[in-house]
């Protein structure tokens, strides 16, 4: 992506590449546990939220994870670093159909299915989380970031706690 | 998708984000249980079966499902609706690799690999089915739909019955 | 894909839908088990390799397989076929979050996530492997073809062994 092209002008057709390529660098940032730069893809005022389907379904405002701007995603970051406590494991995320639904006040809502699988040390790969993104992006400093992104998980049980981000 | 486009002079190449954003839009229909909406992808006289891969490749006709107009798709979502002995569950797929074969006497034929996961309430969500669309789509009234949706799906073992389309 | 494209003067944006169709090929080859059509998908001198991520990461050396032209992938094929203790299986293969990284002396590199699932005669669908593909392609003939494929995957401990390509 290079900080020349105008976004806001382009068509849903022609975002897509653009938001295959932005989706791919996130989830490959959280894959390959670069935490650190995680918070980069979000804007200084992000909201992000991981929500229960359930909750999100019934407009339940209760969030399993509730970030209210860059600094709290850092915090995340920070805790995720520095807690011991959790086996270590590998989350791999696949993330596909990308709905590009269009601009509106300057801002792109797009929408995602994902689906997240866990390995443990010397255990078979899992299914860990499937879900959908809602999600909402601005372009900063040239740039697409997300302004806000809502992470609606399908189950309520997911194995262990859901600590890496989504 | 506008209805002024002229898809059946484009290439492949280019048919590609048209078709990423039909599958996506088809899976999102589905995901979000908005049945009733399934079955405007299919023309009227669409073919939808289920197939087994097995007997897919052993060109045995037995299907899982096999509806032969758009009267039949109604009538499976009637009957998903009134049917309430299931135990309620979200379904949640994966539709890649998604190939254009091109066009040949007006149809254009396509092919995709999907994964569907499902999450019943309170419990993990595992691997529901895998396997691959053989579709054909023409263009109805300016917009690309199923003239044909084969669906076959690697396990002839899957967890409980089929009952939401794939 | 048409033998008179220009692929080196493509940037990372043109070159993706060509990724996308040529993974969606790769894929389906192995899918459809036709096996014998694989190894055309390298060059001559390809080095192909199949590496636990933690290996990867360490930096040691050790691949589940390593075949280092495209002999080795033909008598890998030739093994397949002659071995009978397997159990027949299903292997279906989603892949995801391609990412171009551009061009450097010649040759492409290639990033992109995967998901195997395996179906065994009357059983459920599982995951198989997880992981992600580090690729270098080059033009040959015309063509994009793999000079170079890394298969780094999650779980050291996968159901029965690795007996298919990924």
């Amino acid at each position: 992506m290079t900080a020349t092209e105008d976004f806001a002008t382009m068509s849903a057709r022609e975002l897509r590449p653009v938001l295959e390529e932005l989706y791919a660098e996130y989830v490959a940032c959280l894959d390959e546990d670069r935490l650190e730069e995680w918070p980069e893809f979000f804007t200084d005022d992000a909201v992000y939220r991981i929500v229960p389907r359930e909750n999100f379904e019934r407009g339940l405002p209760i969030a399993t994870l509730h970030c209210e701007n860059k600094g709290y995603l850092h915090d995340r970051v920070v805790a995720i670093r520095q807690t011991a406590v959790y086996a270590p494991r590998y989350i791999r995320r696949l993330v596909s159909n990308i709905r590009v639904l269009g601009w509106a006040h300057g801002a792109l809502a797009v929408r995602a299915n994902y689906a997240a699988f866990e390995t443990l040390h010397a255990e078979l790969t899992r299914v860990f989380s499937v879900g959908r993104y809602h999600d909402t992006l601005v372009v900063t400093e040239g740039r697409l970031k997300f302004k806000e992104k809502l992470v609606i998980f399908d189950s309520e049980l997911i194995p262990n706690s859901l600590i890496y981000p989504l």
